[in-house]
């Protein structure tokens, strides 16, 4: 009979529950996951992972489209729709397998059904697993670490209703490109959906309730993103009041008022990406000291709940929601939960990162954030245009913006728009990390040509030393 | 009459003569430059900058014929050479003449002709400035910094004779594709050229005297690239003898002698690419005390020469031969004359990159140079195989290799080949530059999904605690 006892009961496989469970079983503590869907969570499956394969798609539809500028020319440049999204299916299926392996391999047992607390068994934390409604285990655990994700919030008279009207799964498998696309919601779900059918040559909407787009990242940043979405053809929206839509036949309409203008509009498809909700319900909360707050689970900085034993992690556990903050959690609360002697969570140190075109990355603080905490800020701003790298590539339209506490120096924030940034920001987020100041910024040497350069010269702005500008 | 006295006078006006002098005038000292061909040096007339653009329409070429696994096709895919060529030449115009208006904006003088050291005027440095051997100024300044780079090493046999046997300039500059390349010489710019003109189509050879290729990266990368290198069709000949080159019509037969076989091939046109040596000939250092070096100036820390008020910078004061490494030197040595309290240079934070594909880049010490040096080390490494983004991107052919001292927890070295490296380097750079140890490097949150990921994993990999392998 399989061992039901472990030291770790871990609910949910996705990016926070299955990274957690590989680190346990690295410590030596006996660990299982309990997945009621897929290994590997929305993330693998239907999130992160799939949506870069098909932008991958999307930048090359771009650049087949701009050839002559690179001295190459093709005729009949086609896709097939089908491939494309294949291949986005393929992809996740592969690695969201890798993670069954990885799994394996490390020992941990995988259970397959819906986790839920059920009390205590003496000084254990019961947990029992259902399928199909079913009870097929009960496990006991020193320690229960919830990681069960979150959904799409679904406003009323936006229901994805699988044709007319898609959440991001329909928006990832399309059967065929819709004409004229409305994406409501400009985060960073809406805004790469966005830029995804509109490289691939779609008509796109995006409409937005507050008055401007990508609401979390630095507003001159977000308006430089702006700018250059519009200038692909993406009609944007903001402040904007949406109406209920009018299903017709293969198409919707519907009413939005934006600037004090309204008009009625016809749609092919809507994309409806208008935030996260925490899969809080149905894990036994009910009579545990867990407090939940609006849709997530309350943790502190070692991802503890108000529950002795369980811990909460990833997206269930508030923003940002992001894979990668997810992992970080499972790993910070094992280590924690090891004994060993770990530093709580820093969220402003988690990088945020939109892979439309141009993409968008950020860390810590917006200038907005840092004035309204009463900072004396200085900062700097590089663009694009000044980069040799980015214009022997043909990516000119980018910049870089630096946010320093004036009297420290202290990096508070970095915020990136521009060709390749979601690779870049990783630079300021180790910066971040160990506590940078400009100092150091400005003695580092970063390679001549990359993009990279533009990091520094905004370092180098912000104290009046800029070089190229 | 125009100002010929200055408190700096800086012979070159390439990436390090023409960054210091901005610098200079930002910290309000009165500088010239004297430059004799093109402000912006090699680097950007025909160095880094014009090789990266033909490299990025090598890449696309790459993809144009890769496309049916993206979901695309197209017909009759072509490129005009001659368009090609003549964006890299524009792309170099428009970045030099860039250099121009900075210099201007900065309100930096520049003097046309050559700069020589012409002996002392009271406790001031003359510089002597002719024109076609012809004297157009004498100029005087407290301090001067030599900065005239260096030029591509000639073996005899092998003078590049603008139609047969290519130097640089003319590899960059094709009137028509070769069908059958010799690359002589296997470090950066011969692998630059090799990678470039076999994605564009032609054959190519490789020959190199030492028995590996890339000699300065880490033996384990540079096996790495070979093995993609060969893959694509590049043949490689390391301990290679190269015999002399007997030239016909419009071809070049050679006998190359290598794992001892020799063998008589014949190419349309055969690439020299074997080193580099400064510029340090008629620049009046003859009864100075500046000390040559096989060719380069000798210098220390602030880049000081021997002889005092005269420093050097860039090509001229040795490897590595990087126009970043000079224009750090030029912004240290400006800081350092000004009073500055700066540190010296340390080298080994100098970032190094190859734009090949797949691209190289490293920074710090070689796995070989850390046992060299005796010390105790950990070694990580991950393979772009697990890496999520590297698959949507359809680039799964890299790998990171991270040096630790295993008993400080220093990051000694950090080496990547794959997709994008070049622009991943500077993490690494910033993590050096900082003093980092493992342990923040372990702490930083990666952006999910990204190809920096795998620098993560690589140093986890050092101490046992890789996630995704």
């Amino acid at each position: 009979m399989a061992t039901t006892d472990f030291d770790i009961i871990i609910i949910g496989g996705g990016p926070g529950g299955y990274v957690a469970a590989i680190r346990a079983a690295q410590l030596k503590l006996s660990v299982c996951v309990v997945e009621s869907t897929h290994l590997g969570g929305i993330c693998l499956n239907w999130g992160c992972i799939p949506t870069k394969a098909l932008l991958r798609s999307a930048e090359i539809n771009h650049l087949l489209h701009n050839l002559g500028e690179f001295g190459f020319s093709a005729d009949n440049i086609r896709f097939d729709l089908d491939k494309v999204v294949k291949r986005s299916r393929a992809i996740s299926k592969q690695l969201a397998s890798g993670v069954g392996f990885l799994l394996k391999k490390n020992k941990v047992p995988v259970f397959d059904g819906r986790g839920k607390l059920a009390g205590t068994d003496g000084d254990k934390r019961r947990v029992e697993v259902t399928k199909d409604g079913k009870a097929v285990a009960t496990l006991t655990g020193k320690h229960v670490i919830l990681a069960t994700g979150a959904r799409a919030r679904v406003l009323p008279g936006l229901e994805p209703d699988g044709k007319l009207i898609w959440s991001y799964r329909e928006a990832m498998v399309p059967a065929a490109m819709p004409k004229r696309l409305l994406v409501i919601g400009s985060g960073a779900i809406g805004i790469e959906f966005a830029s995804f059918y509109r490289n691939m040559g779609a008509e796109v909407t995006v409409a937005e309730v507050v008055d401007r787009i990508l609401p979390v990242e630095d507003e001159e940043i977000a308006t430089f993103a702006r700018t250059q979405f519009e200038k692909q053809g993406i009609r944007i929206l903001t402040g904007a009041k949406i109406g209920t839509p009018q299903k017709l036949a293969d198409s919707v309409s519907i009413t939005i008022e934006a600037k004090g203008k309204s008009e009625t509009l016809e749609f092919d498809r809507i994309i409806s990406a208008v935030g996260i909700v925490g899969n809080v319900e149905d894990i036994g909360l009910e009579g545990t000291k867990v407090e939940v707050e609006k849709t997530h689970v309350k943790i502190d900085h070692f991802c503890r709940t108000g529950e002795p034993g369980v811990y909460a992690i990833g997206d269930l556990a508030g923003a940002p929601w992001l894979a990668h903050k997810a992992s970080h959690e499972g790993v910070l609360c094992v280590e924690k939960i090891a004994g060993m002697d770990v530093h709580g969570i820093d969220w402003t140190n988690i990088p945020g990162c939109t892979y439309c075109r141009p993409q968008v990355a950020s860390v810590g603080w917006t200038e907005a954030k840092a004035k309204a905490e009463g900072r004396e800020i200085r900062v700097g701003r590089f663009p694009f245009i000044g980069n040799g790298k980015a214009i022997t590539m043909g990516e000119p339209d980018g910049m870089v913006k630096t946010v320093f506490d004036a009297k420290t120096g202290g990096l508070l924030g970095a915020h990136m728009v521009g060709a390749e940034v979601t690779e870049l920001i990783q630079g300021y987020v180790i910066a971040r990390t160990l506590e940078s100041t400009e100092q150091e910024l400005m003695h580092t040497v970063f390679p001549h040509p990359t993009v990279s350069e533009t990091m520094h010269e905004a370092v180098l702005d912000a104290w009046g030393q800029a070089i190229h500008f």
